[in-house]
């Protein structure tokens, strides 16, 4: 599991009062680096691999501006060509949110999908949930 | 059908180069304002009436900067304290991204969710595909 | 002057209230796009031109989600290197913010500031203010 | 001085491949929490003290999605209904932005700026730099 701690933001509040809900998805995204690293070690976009083919969250609790936030991720499955992401949002003991994403590896020179590399594969599998 | 237009800005792209995927539920969340507007006519947060409790978003192709988008919203159905929103993302004739957003009808005072009363129900249900 | 449409986002406001001042530079962002393109020509980021030296925000009223604003951009002046825009938001006849920015014409593969083309300076001239 | 340590998102960089300028005044506000709390002990928005006049960003270096980042926050001044803040980005020993911000005390009920008590006064002199 990857833990990554967040801090809101007050521009991440909206006139409802809470942490507005396209927030999660950024937030969610922000606990993908090390994920991303495993694909790209350097973390340069010119060697970036992977594109999102789709996002799923739900909203279990209103999340506050005024706590700290932590974000849970863990590999769900590695296909052939594609890997999915289970993610989670707690406040405190509250689990705020919870989400899926789920991303194809990509050659963006040849604009296609391509299977994932064997060590990328174990790498990805370590943190299988 | 709900339609509102988008022009992409520089803060909404990645270093790939494209527009970032965070950015299309901010836009789907900007083409809900009219549906917004059916269940608190003044748009005022006081008088808010939703809370989201799930957002899917399939992403079909890369969003450009350089192109004019267009937002698609529609009504997909209403039930007894809930309604689901279907919502496209169009650049020129390519569909870049498709999602569903799940709202309930919610009482911010009371803290839950209440039935959709009729004339929002006939509202909303004027927008159905 | 360039005039570039807002319709305000859900998203954009905060848990005060009103848009959040964090949004303004990036509705000023979105109002330059026209610039872009007089120095990128095809708006692609591989041929960017442009670095942000220096951003300054005036903010003169509050800026309410529930009206249509509107940015307006001018050029202010051209140096040799650099030129500064001038901006304003508005909502009605409320001007809601007033800013500057100043870009160094930049070329990012020597990584340093060029002098500006001449025929970049008469393009941007004719926004002068 | 306020440390805040940021870690940048996917989301925050743009297509010319750093964070983009308009990140920085998010990361900080971002910064400004602990000087928020000075003004509104419980940080709820019904009790929000502060409204921003004035925002000046220079941008001196590049800031990298690969790096962690920090702001550093600092009091300048404190006037009779106003104050400054100072405002540092740094990656590593690189300083990539120095902003400043200045609020007026206000009074969102009556909408209108109000001297700063003498007990905020004093909290807030105990960050001047």
């Amino acid at each position: 599991m990857i833990e990554t701690p967040v801090i809101p933001r007050v521009s991440e509040t909206d006139g409802a009062g809470h942490i507005n809900n396209t927030v999660i998805p950024i937030w969610f995204e922000g606990g993908r680096t090390e994920i991303f690293r495993l694909l790209t070690p350097d973390l340069q976009f010119r060697n970036w691999r992977v594109a999102l083919v789709n996002m799923n969250v739900d909203y279990l609790a209103q999340t506050y501006f005024q706590e700290r936030a932590l974000v849970r991720t863990w590999v769900a499955k590695v296909g052939n060509k594609s890997f999915t992401l289970d993610e989670e949002l707690w406040q405190g003991d509250r689990l705020c949110a919870r989400g899926t994403a789920t991303y194809v590896y990509f050659d963006y020179h040849a604009q296609e999908a391509q299977p994932v590399p064997a060590e990328v594969r174990r790498a990805l599998q370590s943190h299988i949930r």
